[in-house]
């Protein structure tokens, strides 16, 4: 049993109180450097600046009373563990975000914010899991994994499907890829809608494009990139719905990412993550493919340290 | 003779094809940080990335044709050269900007984008004046002052009409003053709709603050705040209208534009400059003149340079 179109609408109507409907951002210098119409689906204005609120509010708000009272658990330095902890406020039930020690300082403030206990443990892949397994076992909370479930897909789908309401005959959407959760959630929507989809992803840490070319998920690859929302391994659920119904992943350099997110700063004035700018830079690389076309990009988030930014002055004053 | 209402509703009708009708935007944070509900009017999403474009739409499209011919000139190292050059574009004009020879080369090349012609000067204000009146001399071309002018004050009205018009009982606006066109738009929509109206001023930049203390306008002042956009002296007109119509001067300092600017991009996930973040700065400051009011800020602009951004990386790792 795999999440389908009627899971996604079953999270828009669970999640509808609990969200923003986010707007869609177009901008005529981007449209002109493309030569296509973009329109820009702006998560990084949702709740928690990021649309992994959509995938934690419908894991939580998808539980029965009796599972709701135990709680629920996750690992995440990032956006998915902000969502879940404020997914867990609204149901006024407890969360536990187990948190790598050299997480952001205002990444553990936001979960706190959110009434969350954080639980710190070592940056390894091994020691996450390991204490996410020890906090389950002592608090009896019910683990939710950041991307492969079907309640996180369907709910992260509903990104997608907003958008097709709100932009008619949508041609094509690129959405960004690191475990999976919206892309598979996104091709769910624009398979039974005759979108074509696109995943987004870095070069530098390009596990779904080499899992979709050889066909089989690879696990072991060491990502690096800017994209810190992206550094996740393609989850199993995900990847067989992405081979189904994804048409393509696209490659960006980690240059044409900051080159991205800079026209999104500059020409819209809006403030993304490095993860959603992938977007732009693929629409960019491969404007061929998208040429003349109504094109969508999902701006997955918002939340960045604006004292540690990649820009650099390049500019004089001529 | 002064810039009446009509006059702003005329300049409303005159620019609504040339323009945004800006979107409003919320903040439950930063609403429960003033203990206020604030309507941020988004400006820095206008054309051209400023309120200034509405002004400059109203002096080039009030022109006859006979005075369109003749074109239009200004001298701007900033947001109004870039407006006005948008303007004439379109009305199918030509334009002539002065721009002193140390303006950042990103501004000239916007200007360049719409078609204008740059004439560089020395960065004194006599130099400025100086070319501007020899610009004017030898092409003909009509002169169209950044604020102290009865059409440019209209247009930059429209902004508190329109966000008047979004926001239903607004009980207070607060707005950027520098050479006081914005400001004095403003206060005018205000005093008829029964809205008080604060200017918010950097203290580093204080003439209109001392204008209205004194009752006399300050000329001989050396400003030198991060505002960029707030650099001016008050115009006569503006004056005029500012101490008939205006509540009060709000100062603030350099580091609470810089915290205000970093709440804005941070929280509400937008770009904006410093000039218009000396509104929040003043609402959270004075938080005891607004308290539990429904209080409109404009958000003047976003155009920065990202290479040359204020934020410092206070944060380590924790």
């Amino acid at each position: 049993m795999t999440c389908t179109l009627d899971d996604v609408l079953g999270a828009a109507a669970r999640i509808a109180p609990y969200i923003h409907r986010t707007p869609v951002f177009e901008s005529e210098r981007l449209n002109a450097m493309a030569n296509a119409r973009l329109f820009f689906k702006c998560e990084n204005f949702q709740k928690a600046g990021a649309f992994k609120s959509r995938g934690a509010s419908n894991a939580v708000f998808a539980l029965n009373d009796a599972e709701a009272e135990r709680g629920v658990a996750t690992h995440s330095s990032g956006n998915h563990g902000s969502a879940l902890a404020r997914a867990a406020q609204l149901r006024g039930i407890p969360a536990w975000i187990v948190v790598p020690e050299n997480a952001k300082a205002v990444k553990k403030a936001t979960i706190r914010e959110y009434g969350a206990n954080i639980i710190e443990c070592e940056s390894t892949l091994a020691a996450r899991e390991e204490t996410s397994a020890r906090v389950v076992q002592e608090t009896g909370a019910l683990f939710v994994p950041p991307y492969d479930d079907d309640r996180i897909i369907a709910g992260q789908g509903t990104a997608a499907l907003e958008l097709a309401d709100q932009v008619p005959e949508l041609e094509a959407l690129v959405v960004p890829v690191g475990g999976g959760g919206l892309l598979a959630g996104s091709a769910i929507v624009c398979d039974a809608r005759g979108i074509d989809v696109f995943g987004a992803e870095p070069e530098m840490a390009d596990d779904a494009y080499r899992s979709l070319t050889s066909g089989e998920r690879v696990v072991t690859h060491v990502p690096n990139t800017i994209a810190d929302g992206l550094l996740t391994t393609l989850g199993e659920r995900n990847f067989d719905i992405i081979k189904d119904k994804v048409d393509d992943i696209l490659l960006v350099s980690e240059t044409e990412i900051v080159d991205a997110m800079s026209l999104l700063w500059t020409r819209m004035k809006i403030v993304v993550e490095p993860s959603a700018a992938v977007t732009l830079a693929a629409i960019l690389r491969y404007a061929d493919r998208f040429a003349g076309k109504r094109v969508g990009a999902i701006l997955t988030g918002g939340n960045v340290d604006l004292g540690h930014l990649p820009f650099t002055s390049s500019e004089s004053t001529d």
